[in-house]
């Protein structure tokens, strides 16, 4: 047994791991806009990336790299040196080699697309990291783009035997999200004694229930990057309670982004019950998340169940009206072919959806598949942010 | 060859067709809000409907019939009919066995989904039907939803040999439209001698370039239908230009749907070439007109083409940023890596972007496959509509 208990300071959290964020003129108002990630020793890595085909320099730049150890990420808002081709490449390269004490070090970006690297700015502001910091905060602010908020966590895990370890991350990510992926960027560092494929293992199985599970638009970025780095200065290891830990702080991560969603006003989670299987679950649960009509609906407050069987039925999957149940929260309006949907029970469906967060179930009453999906509503926020992102 | 050129009366076009709109108090304010189409000889019927799973009970009630000849659509806005269940089927058959003189009537709905069908007042609104009023304009007007104006279009062909036919449609649709597919009804009726195998192939195939080329949210109705008439009244016929007339309606009713698009100030094509094949060009184009983060760029008139490149490598098809060429109508942006996008070509963009049509281009580089997709912006009308689309 072990016991996993909140903890501080990010990704600080962890002995011999430093952040810190710095203002290098790429946002306005002085604003921090570059952070750093260093470690005092070198780390494994294990990384998940975007699916989109033009994914970015930086995620080039890693890949290139082959198999390697890492004691240092830097990371810039604003620009996502995407659509960049080589040069996007040579920039990084130029960049990073100005970086001093650091070993094959990583470099990550967001921001607007297809714009080369400010790197005169970039290298400036590298010279202004002391990897002495200890500031898990400044690094999560500086990373920051359309957020509201910035994103930290930290967990220290107690094993059976009195040993400890720790994990910790920050993240970045608002719109875009659809972690199929969007951008959102996730750094986390532990020193648990992990071994090297049980922690790309334990990445790849968390991502698909947290990251990968959450959606503000449905569209996907160029730049989507989450690495985990282990300096294993723990001696402690425990494979579930590392992925319970894991699964606690990407999964957190993951909600604070949909929390934080463009114009987001509400966190909805999105139960698929009875599907096929798990995959048609899954699909069943993404397609609402993604629903513009329902994204709406949930914005206006209207618990206008119908399009949610239309969407449950657009979505492919194997369902019918005969074995379908819809409910939201514990009060159920439409049940394999009842409706139990009067003007009572809409006023107290209205209630519900003026909660913060709440629960969109439905059973397909078909099989045993199941899959929760995160998402969020959509309101003139989020036509306000982006009609004028780039402005 | 032959001629085809614009005519009146949509619907009624034809010799032998009638129809009109009544009012029958589902809509507020005495607005019309039932329409029927009669023939006053019985008529083949060719059909193309929504696939989505919960499918409405008018669709089970067509499909039920298996082949049959008839000479009358009934036709209800308001009221969906969807996930109904059997009852809602009852419902149908209860409306139509009170409607006079007419032979395997049909009936067609549109509106909020998961309702029992208002089937007194819809009776006694089928008893103010008068068979020889042939006002397609005002039966047009009675089928619309969110719709702002009405759809209504009537081509004559003229062939070579003197002869000669009709041909025209109503239709509705402004949200929900991405008629693979989403509440969009279309009726058609022609007199030309077409025969019956050669209705339905030249409807499936028109659908694929028209009705299912457009998108207003992605989203996909219950109810979706087109139908296609024919009286067979004219003894004219010429398959090549009859699919040529067929395509001019159903091409221009999409337009005005998306045109007409829930909040919609812009139709955007999408022209994608150079794809694998024609699928991959399709699952691009569409991607395109239904991500958000273009539609809302396109609402701020913003020519950030970095969505549209990140949309495309979103995609799942076969693309790089290598072989990537992106244009607004005739303004090239990015050109397999080059970059032409600066302060200057950003506000030549920005004009383009400010008109009510144009297209963007995608030209993927790899093979021979090509789409045109045609969409719109979103904006905070969108919003406003769908937010409160049943109070």
């Amino acid at each position: 047994m072990y016991n996993i208990i909140y903890s501080q300071n990010g990704v600080c959290a962890s002995d011999g791991f430093f952040a810190d964020g710095v203002s290098a003129g790429l946002k306005k108002d002085g604003a921090k806009d570059m952070a750093f990630i260093y470690s005092d020793s070198e780390c494994e890595v294990a990384s998940v990336f975007t699916t989109n085909k033009m994914f970015a320099a930086p995620i080039k730049h890693f890949q290139s790299m082959g198999s390697f150890k890492t004691n240092f990420i830097l990371i810039n808002s604003k620009n996502a040196n995407a659509m960049t081709g080589k040069a996007g490449i040579e920039d990084i390269n130029e960049v990073l080699r100005t970086c001093k004490d650091v070993i094959n070090p990583i470099m990550s970006s967001t921001g607007v697309i297809g714009v080369r690297l400010p790197k005169e700015k970039i290298i400036e502001g590298a010279k202004l990291f002391d990897y002495s910091k200890r500031d898990s905060s400044s690094a999560s602010k500086a990373i920051m783009t359309t957020d509201t908020f910035a994103k930290e966590i930290a967990f220290k895990v107690k094993l059976d035997d009195g040993s400890s370890f720790n994990i910790g991350a920050i993240a970045k990510g608002a719109g875009m999200i659809n972690p199929a992926m969007a951008t959102m960027l996730c750094f986390i560092t532990t020193d648990a004694a992990v071994p090297k494929n049980e922690m790309q293992e334990a990445l790849d199985e968390v991502t698909k229930t947290t990251f990968n599970a959450i959606s503000v638009d449905g569209d996907t970025s160029t730049n989507d990057t989450v690495l985990l780095l282990a300096n294993k200065k723990s001696e402690a290891y425990d494979k579930e309670a590392f992925k319970e830990a894991l699964f606690k702080v990407m999964h957190f991560l993951a909600l604070e982004m949909v929390r934080d969603g463009e114009g987001a006003t509400k966190l909805v989670t999105y139960k698929v019950t009875g599907a096929k299987d798990d995959r048609e679950a899954e699909v069943v649960a993404k397609a609402l998340s993604d629903s513009l009509l329902v994204k709406t609906a949930l914005f206006g407050e209207d618990p206008n169940w119908g399009r949610i069987a239309s969407t449950v039925g657009a979505s492919g999957v194997e369902c019918s009206e005969e074995t379908l149940k819809i409910s939201f929260d514990n009060l159920c309006v439409y049940d394999r072919g009842k409706l139990y949907f009067d003007e009572e029970m809409e006023k107290k469906c209205a209630i519900v959806m003026q909660h913060k967060k709440f629960t969109i179930s439905c059973d397909l009453g078909i099989g045993e598949g199941s899959f929760k999906a995160y998402g969020c509503d959509l309101g003139y926020e989020y036509v306000k942010i982006n009609a004028d992102y780039r402005t």
